[in-house]
């Protein structure tokens, strides 16, 4: 694995990935799919989508993601599951005749709260790495309310759920968005004076929005997000908080 | 203007447009294209030419900005100009046949640090306001040098150069963005202690990358940038700090 491309896949449709990113699919010579076992697995079929969709030729090498040890404290955690999903890509690739670049799809942007470029770095040797960006959760969810992000000449603090539980919101901030938050964080806040602009699926037909002062939307987000996830098995959401 | 759709370009060339952007692009009836008096205007070329590789048939109808007034406090000062400019874009379409949407596009995305869509609100009677998120200078920073945005787990602030010279870099964060800083205001930050990630025409031909500790790049950021932007007439850039 001489040259690793990175190609971020925005919210997970082929109308969201850029140009530059269908073209590295197409050229690439094999990519990596994440799957997982025999479950229901959405998110790895719609990755074969995206790459039928370009009409890449791109040998298809799965590899399994492996569970994160629970009794490990959060930081030692997350570095044992990247040696781990290192150590699974080169075994999936080991007996693969590579004629040219390995492409990965990364679900987002390379950039934003995920493992891809971390977990490139353990492998040895370095093959070298191009990244190719992507439509973050934030731009989709900003675009989906048709909303700023910032204020004029505000500040955004990006966040996540466990974060925001320890320290609360940041006072330095006119906007702060939260991410990777399972637990819907937003519940333990003082509610009153903020507004809270919410959606999971995002840039997909599952999309759901809601928006609204947190005081009169946040049992609606807590229900909703918990009916879908049991739908569809999955769910990937942010959120935006302002003062109000 | 019953339909006005904010196109993120990114970067500026078509390949950092999404697919979803380029169609966009393809079926809008008019598209609005600022123009500099009779300077030297790489931006309105860079969005012809964008338009012309589409294959957009749009009428392309042009608008001037004007020149914010200097004498007035900082937030009112963007307030008027958003007014003016709203005023300018109702004028330039005042005689335009309008069969279908009109679209506008956008450096980087419609949410980050940018008029479009506070502009959009002052339009009477109100226009249906479609947003098509775009690569951000900060997503084309970290594909440039293939670093992650966040650490593991850590927050990002995102902030301007205006608000790093008043309040100095958030405690609360491990990661700070710093974009709309045409004065270098990392020269006023203690130096020791931080690595710098800086990059200038992202995604282009043109494009300038540089990093390493504050302390050893900063001075060559500052005569870099001044150098690039007296060659090219303007400049964009922004750049990444994190502890060491």
């Amino acid at each position: 694995m001489d040259t690793l491309w990175l190609v971020g896949i925005g919210t997970g449709s082929l109308s969201h990935i850029t140009l530059e990113g269908v073209k590295a699919l197409q050229q690439a010579a094999v990519i990596l799919v994440p799957r997982k076992g025999d479950q229901k697995d959405d998110l790895a079929e719609i990755r074969h989508r995206i790459i039928e969709e370009t009409g890449s030729q791109a040998r298809i090498v799965h590899f399994e993601y492996p569970v994160r040890d629970p009794d490990l404290p959060y930081q030692e955690r997350v570095k044992q599951w990247h040696d781990e999903i290192a150590r699974r890509w080169q075994v999936a690739i080991a007996g693969v005749d590579i004629t040219g670049p390995v492409a990965l799809l990364v679900w987002g942007d390379p950039s934003l709260y995920d493992s891809t470029l971390r977990i490139a770095e353990r492998l040895s040797p370095a093959p070298q790495v191009r990244v190719i960006p992507g439509i973050t959760a934030i731009q989709a969810l900003t675009a989906a309310h048709a909303i700023p992000l910032n204020t004029v000449d505000g500040s955004v603090m990006i966040t996540t759920g466990r974060r925001l539980r320890a320290e609360g919101l940041p006072h330095n901030a006119e906007t702060t968005v939260v991410m990777l938050d399972g637990l819907c964080s937003f519940q333990n806040l003082d509610a009153d004076g903020w507004h809270i602009w919410w959606g999971a699926y995002l840039g997909s037909d599952q999309q759901i929005l809601i928006e609204g002062p947190l005081a009169d939307v946040a049992s609606q987000i807590v229900e909703t997000r918990a009916a879908a996830r049991e739908q569809h098995g999955w769910i990937m959401d942010s959120y935006i908080l302002k003062r109000r």
